[in-house]
């Protein structure tokens, strides 16, 4: 089940970046499910991570490399990605199994141990069957292409139903520049990043610090403002690589065209985001909560995450069910200073359903339920205490939510 | 659904304290929903009550009343409780319907209209039918007896499935005191009280402070321990109630037979609450999350609430799948100070599951599925950090807790 058409995109290639897929047969036979990337020298590359403690040994991994990477614009570069096992809470032992996968891509594709990065996502805890994946690696190496984006976007794949992509073209300062992105993800998401992985990448150059900066900013407008269930994943990883091809270098923000690159950019990250919502676990519905006249973001946003975590408000949006108490109930119990709920204003897409800390005057529960029939729609609550506003992503809680997650391992 | 045998006790009588319970047929014919208390002349009252923002306009009229009674022990006082509809989220209207009931109780009972407080449970935002209830009070009047307990058990339920009590009977100081109680709720449970009600009555005597302190000393280890869904109700309320009609009577904590009292006291709350989280909506499972050695009692209740709330630990529960990363996961993004995920030991039952970050190296997965195929058992977090405790109950998601939310209104 997933909410809205199936449109997976039409995949500009980005040159300097290669992608090779196969089955390594890691938990299922005939499945792809060992993703390889190849950057290009010259490239830049910026990655964020999960937020959780117990992250898993690839995480750990990353972020090493990334730190240890004082020349990565004069190396190749690597992304190993598995499905089927998240390397997650394995200890010491999952740690060298990671680096190992790494050690091997580093020995095949001619590039320093620190220029590969790996990635693992699927059941936590179970030993990553490291000789099936170097045993296949090697047709990695071989479908290394850079029209690879299809058959990557469908290998990163676990319980989502459809693959997920971006890509635009657009003009920066006379030249074409390209970006194009994968993602998965369907449960165990929300804030700070969850089980989803997300690749990006541009063949415009852009300078190490602004890439950070772009990736952290761009994060937070999009997969950080995407919650299925509330919890948070050992394995979110999200990467973003700029690969120098094309005639056009950022060094910073003020340079010609940027602006134009930055929302190009990011409206590629908002597009995978919300394609991770729309295919949650047993998701019928998309909702956009929307918090504004919040006295501070955080504000605004914790409002909105109590809203979108209720388990109440979540089923009433699968039974399509106006259930207004339900939303007035969580915004009364958000974890923010105190405020006045008689100034508190609740719509659904532009029917007014709430005023004065009580169902509106107008209501009429036929216009609400027709809102809430539809397959995206969005809350909007006004608080009356500032001019800050926040958005994120939800989805309902369906008969299928509880089926995925109680049969998840069995 | 519900967890373990349906064991309501027989309950003792409290002298001083009647009840009278009939049907209004509020939202449904044939269904008892109306139910008035009588607390005899000499008694002492406390009561605690949700903290979301949008309180129902019954709890802050007891709220009120609570604290312009200053002649209680006086007076009679009267509770009275409707099922159906909760009068929140009902604006003025809703808050004037609410006093109109009281001061229909007040005429017909003899006493001041602060000496009665009224509760509400149901749905939320629909009009009191304060018609319906004063044109079935008169059947309460000539109901009310001290052994009417068993009947109004049964008629403060919502989506309950069955009635929830606990009585027993202690000698103190030489003499026999009797403490007896009921409770409802199943859904919108969690801490901070939720769509709860509780009335526990005791014909010992209580002064005021003592009855205060008492009374929130209990609910933090009970009702605020208690949870189902993570939701706040807009109309929890708990109410003790000292008669004063045994030949006991506690001026302070250091006065004989106090503690026993107080001991036994706890336990009927501890009843009540567990009762709630078993009889939890759609629950299959009653869990005890135990989290020790923290630094604090904040930092145990968010770690332990982390996991109680997290959907997938929650479906995990319900499928009695030992998904250890679910839960090594959820204490890793428990919003508390940073900690050492290597000291992190976790048990079900007396079973080890992990340690060091990772899954026990003792792991057998048929022993703790075999935990997980009871229907009550513990879950227990050692943190490594310090000294201090904390446990709170849950129950699982299931199926049937999706169809009950989805359904509700309907």
């Amino acid at each position: 089940m997933a909410v809205g058409p199936d449109s997976f995109p039409a995949m500009h290639p980005v040159a300097g970046f290669q992608l090779g897929t196969t089955s390594a047969e890691i938990k299922y036979p005939n499945r792809k499910d060992l993703i390889l990337m190849r950057v290009d020298i010259g490239a830049t590359i910026a990655g964020v991570f999960t937020q959780n403690r117990f992250c898993a040994a690839p995480v750990q991994i990353c972020q090493q490399h990334l730190k240890q990477q004082t020349n990565a614009t004069e190396c190749v570069n690597y992304f190993i990605t598995n499905t089927g096992y998240a390397n997650a809470g394995t200890g010491p032992d999952g740690y060298e199994n990671s680096l190992n996968v790494c050690r091997y891509v580093s020995g095949k594709g001619g590039a320093a141990e620190e220029n590969v990065f790996p990635f693992s996502t699927g059941v936590i805890g179970e030993r990553l069957p490291v000789e099936k994946i170097e045993a296949a690696l090697d047709r990695c190496f071989d479908n290394l292409a850079e029209d690879g984006w299809d058959e990557a976007a469908q290998g990163i794949l676990t319980t989502d139903t459809r693959p997920k992509g971006a890509s635009v073209q657009l003009d920066c300062a006379g030249e074409t520049v390209t970006i194009t992105g994968i993602s998965k993800g369907s449960g165990m998401i929300k804030p700070n990043m969850a089980t989803m992985l997300a690749y990006v990448a541009t063949d415009a150059g852009v300078a190490k610090p602004l890439l950070d900066e772009l990736l952290k900013e761009g994060a937070e407008i999009s997969f950080n403002q995407a919650t299925v269930d509330g919890d948070t994943s050992t394995n979110d990883s999200c990467m973003l690589v700029a690969t120098n091809k094309a005639k056009v270098y950022f060094q910073q923000a003020d340079d010609p065209g940027f602006q134009d690159f930055k929302q190009a950019l990011f409206d590629v990250f908002i597009e995978l985001a919300k394609a991770i919502v729309k295919d949650g676990e047993g998701a019928t519905k998309f909702v956009t909560v929307k918090v504004t006249e919040a006295r501070s973001r955080e504000e605004a946003k914790e409002i909105a995450y109590t809203v979108a975590h209720s388990p109440l408000v979540k089923t009433a949006l699968f039974a399509a069910d106006p259930n207004w108490g339900r939303i007035l109930a969580a915004i009364g119990r958000a974890p923010v200073d105190s405020f006045d709920v008689e100034k508190v204003v609740v719509y659904l897409d532009d029917v007014l359903l709430c005023e004065k800390g009580s169902v509106a005057r107008s209501y009429v529960e036929a216009d609400c339920a027709a809102v809430m029939q539809q397959e995206e729609y969005t809350i909007e609550i006004r608080m009356g205490l500032g001019d800050v506003s926040a958005e994120i992503w939800t989805c309902d809680f369906s008969y299928d939510y509880v089926k995925i997650n109680a049969d998840y391992r069995s």
